[in-house]
């Protein structure tokens, strides 16, 4: 029989499959391919994207120039923009503002067909700093209430450019589902004055049954309630509400766990379509205690998501977190190497 | 410049790109196709499924064999199972039950290759009549509050089956999105003493913009906070919370506005796969008053949800509902007949 699990902090149940769980092979996903043609994020090509806002790059190379690692652009074709105030006013019963935000992209490597894993841990660590960089720039406009920072990799996960990239929006409220978990967060707090993903980090390291790997100041596992298969959250061991806030001793931990993660991943599903997605505190949200801590959500694109799951907000699992862990552990070292 | 759009039940904000809205060619969706092959909703297939549970048959046509134009069975792969008693308990800091509950498939038409919009008006007040009728059977157990009823239609909206069906689950709690909705609409009757979906009517219908079609008892219109492009919605005019109370001289007009928006869509799309869901108060919900109103979300199969929307909550939607249903009002008058 299955089983219904209930989210502890967003409330959200999901059903979960233990009864004839499905195995890596009953997935039919959609592989991510690598077409080639024309590509503005390619090294060369820095001339068809807007100016750049930020690189690391070689001494002496000029911006929008070759020689570049790691590179940000604004988006060419951004979800908000950047200039005006907000004009918030009803339309009858309806509210709406225009659109104002930041809609940027950070170009990880100058490598078309490399994902994360086949990166460099300093090639990994580079563009971890740069996520921060561009958080802690973009949280000073205070138009802005939170930055999203997420990654679509393959076009069945909704990256409609090949080559690696992630994207971060500013945005002048803070989202539904945000707001929702961080409100959770709260009232755990306000109930047994303890953060819940402390808590979290507690119960699985006692368990130890869904987590995949971790190292010193990292756990990578697969949550109770997960809402896709093999689904996995990275989180720090160390209570931190913000990912800005990451001290620097932590950023080579967090690039080789999310390394390790994508090898594990992707030796069980080749050329795996993917998205992750940074869940951090709120730019104005206090920073250090009550409550929330700052994680990254890693979905494999697996399954495609219908109208029970939209229409409920209810997902079904057909790979329960435990089984998915021990797949993940059992990769082979020679694998993740 | 895109427009931030509220929406007044959830207060789930969207992007809408008012801007450079996307043409209907502009986008590139998978069409639904049929690969043939066995199938076991087909006609003369019959004991390929678990046996029928109630069905619309010819007079002296025996269970199980054919003569059916409408059938409801079990679904062979339930996401939870009809026996036991609900269990709940909790793991550590976890919450679970046992998956207790109903999955039934309500198969729509004998034709393999016939989407709703083939059928004839009398076959589709057939199974609307159906669905009715399995929900007010379903809702006698006690153990349910809440039954879910949905169709995906072509593989990329997650139909795992060809042949046109629809899905009902009954659960043993209200899902979170449904919830939360009762919430918001209760929230604003507590505040207006208003149904909001009747003030959603009244300004629909004053507006006229966002509106596709409408005919004596229903109104379908693109909303306001559209998630999706080309998104509709279906709403009885006259007040009433559950699907299941609907008056019979409604269901004609049901059966004709739902054929006549998914004609609509599929001229502009071609081979268009969709998702559509039934909103309808819970079981033990009130049933006439109070804020809640049931209503048909229907959703083409346009886009893939990416990382942004999983995150956040927030959706970017390409083509603005005004433009969305301008371009189904101006579809030609052959083309739905």
């Amino acid at each position: 029989m299955s089983e219904l699990r209930r989210d502890p902090i967003g409330g959200r149940w999901v059903i979960v499959d233990t009864d004839h769980p499905n195995k890596p092979e009953d997935y039919e996903y959609e592989p991510q391919i690598y077409k080639g043609g024309n590509c503005p994020f390619c090294y060369g090509n820095e001339t068809q994207t807007p100016p750049e806002i930020e690189a690391i790059r070689e001494p002496g190379t000029l911006p929008n120039t070759p020689g570049w690692q790691v590179r940000v652009v604004p988006n060419k074709f951004p979800a908000l923009q950047i200039e005006g105030d907000l004009d918030r006013h009803g339309v009858g019963m309806y509210d709406m503002t225009n659109g104002v935000g930041a809609h940027e992209v950070c170009i990880e490597t100058p490598y078309h067909e490399k994902d994360i894993c086949d990166l460099t841990q300093g090639e990994i660590e580079n563009f971890i700093g740069m996520y921060c960089r561009r958080i802690n720039d973009l949280i000073k406009d205070k138009r802005f209430k939170y930055v999203m920072l997420f990654k679509n990799f393959g076009a069945s996960a909704g990256a409609s450019l090949e080559h690696p990239h992630t994207q971060l929006i500013a945005l002048p409220m803070v989202p539904k589902n945000v707001a929702e978990e961080i409100r959770g967060a709260h009232e755990y707090f306000e109930y047994r004055e303890r953060c819940i993903f402390c808590d979290i980090i507690r119960q699985e390291t006692q368990e130890k049954e869904r987590i995949v790997v971790e190292n010193k100041y990292f756990l990578a596992f697969c949550p109770f309630v997960s809402r896709f298969p093999f689904e996995l959250w990275i989180m720090p061991k160390k209570h931190n509400g913000k990912f800005c806030h990451m001290p620097p001793e932590e950023v080579p931990a967090l690039a080789a766990i999310l390394r390790e993660i994508i090898l594990r991943l992707k030796h069980i599903f080749p050329h795996l379509p993917y998205n992750f997605i940074l869940h951090s505190s709120p730019i104005n949200g206090d920073a250090s205690g009550d409550g929330y801590h700052w994680h990254i959500e890693f979905m494999p694109k697996l399954t495609r998501v219908a109208g029970f799951e939209w229409g409920s907000g209810f997902y079904v699992v057909a790979t329960p977190p435990e089984l998915a862990a021990k797949y993940l552990r059992e990769v082979p070292q020679d694998a993740i190497k």
